[in-house]
Parts: structure tokens; C-alpha cells; sequence
């Protein structure tokens, strides 16, 4: 069995990837993991089935609003991130456009009490403002589940990063 | 128009009803009602439309666990009709189904974060159990919805009673 590649993850590693406490522990204990495919299997039923709505609230919690690129003092994992996250939006970012933003978001947080949540990689701050004004209408519970929906896919991203790095850092190690 | 037929709520009797203050508020400011119909209606769309996750929480928090009655000592509306929906799960308990129902009460809100929540109006404790046992393998956001919409049921129930106190209240002053 080749256990070098099997990759094990610390709980504060995986809160970087979803905020929520419960995950990161769930996350933890079934590590570690043969590949990327399984890590996000586990995740996936991880966050679907055992992370309860408090949970999901405080995943949501941590998360910036879209637009409000984290201050650069801030040198955690989960920020710098997020602010990669967000360079197509903030390069096509005009302060007009980052306006009005700022005010559908604060609409969005105002109805539904937690923060816009959108896997914003690749996407400009045009779409991302398209995307905020049609999921505005939305009941809340169904916001809730799409909101849920977006962790999950910016959480898969980040497992992705993390999986990179160490193996990088561990084929670094080799040589 | 028929104006002494039209209801009027204060928002501290619909809290009575429904534990959520933002319910509560847009309840009293749809007032006056002219049936306990259209009254129901109001509250479905403001339940479901317009009390977000963090509403619904709220709700769900002030609620006892079921069979267990709320103090004598709490003289609440909201206790008394509790009691009230209760008095058949109560009359019928022994105390090992107590006892069951008190430890699976505990697994429940251990999973999902909340109190198992149920219109028991009218239910033995043996049918409350099993309803218990059946929803606790539920992913929690199906069963948060499953729980929001009890709490709609036992909302109209309530609201049931708060109009015919309220009617016979206006009629006797009619005398």
C-alpha cells in the first residue's frame, strides 16, 4: 500500500476551507484521504448530511461580503483565499459597480441574515451582481440550500488547494 | 362594512402563537383581519416568505421539549397553550415511554441543533415516539423544513384559539 499518498489534513487546515466547526472535525477523523475524488466525496456527505443549519450558519459566518476584499493585515488561509477568489471580480470591478453591490448585498444580508454566498472564482463583478439580483426573490429556505450549495463548491476548490500544496510541499520533501 | 368583525392582534399575543419577533411584527402590522381564515393566510405567506432561517430558529428555541409540560409556575400564554396541545401525549405517558421520549429528545437535538418539534395536538405519546424515531434519519435541512412547517400547524391552532377567546371576549362586552 503506498501511505505516502495518502493525505492527512489538520482540523485548522480544513476551517480554512469551510468555517464550520463541525465539518473541520467530521473532516478530520476521516482522513486521510487516497486522492482528491475521495476527500470531497467525504466532504460532500460531511456537509450534506452530518453539519446541521447552525452549522451552515456559521460556515456562512465567516465569509466576507463579495466585493469586500478582506484587509490585507489579514494573513489567514481562509483570506487569502477568498481574496483569490475574488481577482476576476475585483479586476473588473468598477467603483460604480462595487457600489451597487455593496447595497444588493446589504438588501441580500438585511432578508435573509446571512451574507451573499457565491463561488465567485472566475466570475466578474457583473455576474456576480446579475446572480445576487435573481436569487433575490428567493424564499428564504430556498436561498438557504443554494447558499449551502455555493460552500460546497468553493469548499471543493480549497480542498483542491490544499491537496496541491502538500503535495508539492511533500515532493519537495522527496527530493 | 362590518368593522366589529374585523380582528386585531397585538404583537405580544401573536408571540403567543409563534416565538418568531419578526412573525410576530408583520402579523400585527397585516391586521385587522376579517376571519380567522384570511388570518391563516397571512401568517403561511409571512411564515414561509418572509421569517428567514434565523426566524425560524428563533421559533423553534422558545418551544419546551416535548413531554416536557412547562413549569407550573409559567403562567405564559404560550406555556398554557403548550400544556394545552400536550394534554393527550401527557395523559398517556408511563414512565419508561417518558423516559424513551426524553433520551431520543436529546439524540434529536443533538443532530439537528433544535428541539423535536411536532403538533401534538391530540397525539399519544407511543405515536409522538414513533414520529420521532421516523424523522431522525432525516438529512437536518429536510428536517428543518419538516419542523417549520409543524410550527405552522400548531401557529394556526393557536391562532384558532386567540380568535374564538378574542370573539367571545367582544361578544360578552356586546351584552
Amino acid at each position: 500500500m503506498e501511505t505516502k499518498n495518502m493525505m492527512e489534513f489538520k482540523e485548522e487546515e480544513l476551517m480554512a476551507c469551510c468555517g464550520s466547526r463541525i465539518f473541520a472535525e467530521e473532516m478530520e477523523k476521516a482522513c486521510p484521504f487516497p486522492s482528491l475524488e475521495e476527500a470531497i466525496v467525504a466532504a460532500r456527505d460531511i456537509w450534506f448530511n452530518k453539519v446541521n443549519v447552525n452549522g451552515w450558519l456559521q460556515a456562512f459566518s465567516v465569509h466576507p461580503q463579495i466585493g469586500h476584499s478582506p484587509p490585507s493585515s489579514s494573513l489567514s488561509t481562509f483570506a487569502q483565499w477568498s481574496k483569490g477568489e475574488q481577482s476576476t471580480a475585483l479586476s473588473t470591478a468598477t467603483s460604480s459597480s462595487l457600489q451597487e453591490l455593496s447595497e444588493w448585498n446589504a438588501r441580500y444580508e438585511e432578508k435573509f441574515g446571512f451574507v451573499f454566498l457565491i463561488c465567485a472564482s472566475g466570475r466578474s463583478t457583473e455576474e456576480i451582481l446579475a446572480e445576487l439580483k435573481i436569487r433575490y426573490p428567493n424564499r428564504p429556505i430556498v436561498e438557504f440550500e443554494i447558499a449551502a450549495g455555493e460552500q460546497m463548491k468553493i469548499t471543493e476548490l480549497r480542498l483542491a488547494k490544499l491537496f496541491s500544496t502538500k503535495t508539492k510541499a511533500s515532493s519537495t520533501g522527496d527530493q
